[in-house]
């Protein structure tokens, strides 16, 4: 069996991408990261350097045209500010429209060209808790798994081994992995140290704090 | 109501086309069409006439990369030719890896980046006798349209207007609208002239001849 990860360079993904290659063997397994016009696209060099500490192919595409004109706060050249403070129970400004189901289909489509098997991406149930995004819910996983599934001829599985979990279990899981959360990069900003204050940030650290660890991160 | 059309410049998404301006008027359809590295490129230009016969807005996106290395005979890079003759009943060498999931995906997310509401695509019935196609079947339409549903926040809905009729039904509700069937391309080879051979052009021979009328295209 050979894996394809959605590979951010996050902490959810890199936690991903570990659990793969435990799962999996390194030989076995490759990760896909994607541009999409995000400012925080530094993320993808942290990603390179954390392919590199695994060994493992990446490959990047990138898809930035198909946003041009998003008005998410999450990219380049929207006008909306990333806001700061926790998500706030709606559909954030930071949505970006059917992100996961377009790089799931995109994985499935680049894994079935590429002769593999799975498709594995860091969805967790704090995403579906706090309701900030509708494709990380356990019923989108549902339906575009079996989309993928059905529309690749019964070849490709796509995996979310995170999806009844929250954060605190991924980093608990990560620290048992030796994940290089140094290398990894989570906050919504493109600066060169995190803001510490935007959704994602804050979720991280509360996550290393529910783990009685330091995220070992620079924040400005 | 604001609709986007999977518009490849063929017939099946001609008449798609021109049902949904019929629908939802001129004013409130655009067409998107994909290039992946086909070697029937030509139909974008064909796409593109039509969009302007019909006066309506067209956004191409390039999704080549994704097919790098497949082996799929549609694609110019390939080593593989486009087989002669009627589709044979198991996955055709013609197939592009998940090639409807990936524009659905694409089309949902440009479609709710650009505050669209309905994604159109031109799947229809004898695909899914012939079995040739595993992303154009119901149970697959069902399932990527729930997916796209539920992963905008339930702001984008997919239609396929064909899934239960025929390419001679299609070809007689395209006669009723006028569609301008001499500017469209099926054709799998990217010649001058339709080749008349491959399974696509003997499809749409036969829709034309089971309607008594002459396919108005020049064959080779």
């Amino acid at each position: 069996m050979k894996a394809v990860v959605l590979f951010s360079g996050g902490l959810d993904s890199t936690t991903c991408l570990a659990k793969a290659i435990k799962d999996y063997g390194a030989s076995n397994v490759m990760t896909l990261s994607l541009l999409y016009g995000q400012r925080h696209d530094k993320e993808i060099v942290c990603a390179q350097k954390i392919a590199e500490h695994y060994g493992v192919k990446q490959v990047v595409i990138d898809l930035s045209t198909i946003f041009e004109n998003s008005e998410c706060s999450l990219l380049k050249k929207s006008k909306v500010d990333v806001p700061t403070g926790p998500y706030s129970g709606g559909i954030e400004t930071t949505y970006v429209p059917y992100r996961n189901g377009l790089f799931l289909s995109v994985a499935t489509s680049y894994a079935l060209a590429n002769n593999y098997d799975v498709v594995i991406y860091g969805i967790h149930h704090d995403d579906e808790v706090k309701n900030a995004y509708p494709d990380t819910s356990v019923e989108f996983d549902k339906a575009i798994s079996e989309a993928c599934y059905l529309g690749s001829g019964k070849k490709i599985r796509i995996e979310a081994p995170f999806v009844k979990m929250n954060k605190a279990d991924i980093v608990k899981l990560g620290l048992e992995l030796n994940v290089p959360y140094e290398l990894t990069w989570s906050c919504y900003q493109g600066h060169d140290k995190a803001c510490g204050k935007c959704a994602t940030c804050l979720d991280r650290l509360e996550a290393f704090k529910a783990n009685n660890r330091k995220d070992p991160l620079s924040y400005e």
